[in-house]
């Protein structure tokens, strides 16, 4: 087996994320490796748990990153808090929620849904009425699904759950850092996150924030690891124990906190690239990547309007950062995405389950949340589109994207 | 919240691990990412499955990464073959043998132990025993543990458990690419490992293999999410389902066999950075790179010696990538080990549990097995242990190391 350097194809990713990484973020990765428990690491670390403090809005002490991808931030936060029993509402309103019904059910849960149509969200009302008839432990749902380009809105739900002592726990993968996010103020309980989208990162972190009250259903079903366990036993297994090792944020919280308790060997480069993604963007500081994002999104939004071309959704609650557009009838979505990818070298998003071959997802995020990225990706749909029979009007996408720009 | 660029202090990580990276893989990990379905994307990963195949010695199709630290894929594979109540039996010679016994544990395991006291291994027949009574459905062991520096000889061990109908499931994170090691020709049903040690990357990436046997017990329990599933339902739910989604290997053996089933999304930076460490190991060649990490290891073994510094446990089974070393005498370990770091940037290992303040580790692996590094870190050892008064020969550690380089 021979194989050669890595030198991929230079790649516009105009998709639902993965999106380009910012430079800055591969440069942070770039450097050199220093060993886990080195006042350097673990410095880095603290200003890691500071910086996502300020992505996600928090006071949350227990703020830290899962050596995973944004899925490994899911299960930490669900099987670190379901005790096998337990019961979980999940309101499903695209692919992501699906997910968070699959995985709370592996860890146990009795897992109750509400569904509402791929492309709308739930009234809080709805969400309350839920709650108030399955009684649940957790509320966990998915804060912007990519799946179907909306957000469903949560400023009130933390209060409906406080009031029926429930735990919230939402998944922000593909919102933060581009939407309006607000971990303390809206009594969030558990929050996790990656870095592909929004943050301009490469998959594999993922950042995660829990509220005192869920450090303390945690901390009461901690254990330690049997050859790290002190002589006298004082430490030894809980009642209730989570069902992972890798994912049990007790630990975690002990190899991130003052302890600095082994667990998984920290890994650095990771960290490096998401330190790197949440200084860029409190440099940038989150009104104003949250502005970018929704100036960008309303450009690219307009533009495909202009080309003709139906955006999917209630649009009312599209997240700033991605938009899901009818094929046109008669196109083969695929051949145009191809074509798209193999010469222009940009790539938009395909879709999944009930929405698949119906729609394209075109992404403005992270470090493509950019003015020339939307116009390029704009001025080349248009160009494979006419190629492809539709009827479009010479320059109209980009023009209109203009105009947003310019008002 | 200010935080500065990253800018590491250099150190020499001369440990039982994490070291530094050879900066070939830093640099394969600075390059842009691609989409996740992209033809470059799906090559690299077919690329990576590949070289990992050299690297571990086997024909197992379903070789490849999972997304996290090695413990992640000691974790997906455990969770993934055990089914709730299944006996495992985990001869336990060290620290990483206690974390197989409390992952399989998390997975609802009947677990059966052996032990044998720290720095030193079982021999088959001990193994046999054991198998013969427990009655087995999986053996899992640890290879090589650095927390005593040995390594289980595991040659005999595959065809015992053949005979026994036994799965062998073996954890190489600190062995692989550094000492004999072969897949096949061992009869080994399940490995994992780590980028961290001889592989000479970043923590991060769980390079793991299974045998077909292996696969047969994982497909017959996969699940497809409900987000994906075909219409008929004819890909629906198994009985004893896996407990993790994120570690359920049948969903990722999916997604990086030729269905290309959506999963996680691969952390790609971490891909490129594990494709790399094995492009590496291949390039030398794998006899080659064990060469070495004997090499350098005898010389910093007998470096050690000549400093006056008794090397731990039977050496007869020592790995070639790490020394074990008591502390002397009257000789605070600490202050040694913070010396070293704080002025000649050099860091070498504390140990854990029964060892923890009686031994030093000093690793000599991936990119530190150099001769440079060997030297480097006598020399300056010596300067350190003679400053806390221990007496030291001149020159002797060095110059023992050369010996062996002459020899």
């Amino acid at each position: 087996m021979t194989a050669l350097q890595i030198d991929p194809p230079a790649r516009l990713l105009m998709g639902p994320g993965p999106i380009n990484a910012d430079p800055r973020v591969l440069r942070a990765m770039s450097a050199q490796l220093v060993g886990q428990y080195d006042p350097s690491m673990t410095a880095y670390m603290a200003e890691t748990q500071a910086l996502y403090r300020e992505v996600f809005r928090t006071a949350n002490d227990a703020t830290l990153l899962v050596d995973g991808t944004s899925r490994a931030g899911i299960e930490a936060a669900l099987v670190s808090l379901i005790v096998p029993g337990d019961r979980v509402l999940v309101p499903v309103f695209g692919r992501f929620g699906h997910l968070l019904v699959e995985i709370a059910t592996r860890c146990g849960a009795e897992v109750h849904t509400i569904e509402t149509e791929w492309g709308t969200v739930f009234t809080p009302e709805q969400i309350e009425t839920a709650v108030a008839e399955v009684k649940p432990k957790i509320l966990a749902v998915v804060h912007g699904d990519t799946s179907t380009t909306l957000a469903q809105p949560l400023e009130d739900i933390g209060a409906i759950c406080r009031a029926h002592d429930v735990l919230l726990y939402t998944d922000v993968t593909a919102s933060l850092g581009g939407n309006e996010f607000e971990t303390d103020a809206w009594g969030i309980d558990a929050v996790t996150a990656g870095l592909q989208k929004c943050l301009a990162g490469p998959s594999g972190s993922s950042p995660i924030s829990l509220s005192p009250r869920a450090v303390e259903v945690i901390e009461s079903r901690k254990s330690i690891e049997a050859g790290l366990r002190a002589a006298d036993g004082s430490d030894e297994v809980r009642a209730d124990p989570i069902r992972s090792n890798y994912f049990d944020l007790g630990m975690i919280l002990d190899y991130w906190g003052p302890k600095r308790l082994n667990h998984h060997t920290e890994a650095t480069t990771m960290l490096y690239g998401a330190r790197e993604c949440a200084r860029i963007l409190v440099e940038e500081g989150l009104d104003d990547s949250i502005a970018r994002h929704r100036l960008h999104g309303t450009a690219m939004l307009e533009g495909v309007r202009a080309l003709g071309l139906e955006p999917f959704g209630d649009l009312d609650h599209k997240m700033t950062n991605v938009v899901g557009v009818y094929i046109p009838d008669g196109v083969d979505g695929e051949a145009i995405r191809s074509e798209l990818l193999h010469d222009y070298s940009i790539e938009i998003g395909t879709s999944f389950g009930p929405l698949h071959g119906k729609i394209w997802r075109i992404g403005t995020m992270g470090y493509n949340a950019r003015k020339d990225a939307v116009l390029v990706t704009l001025a080349s749909l248009e160009q494979v589109l006419r190629r492809a029979g539709v009827r479009v009007t010479a320059g109209a996408g980009a023009s209109a994207a203009q105009d947003v720009y310019a008002s």
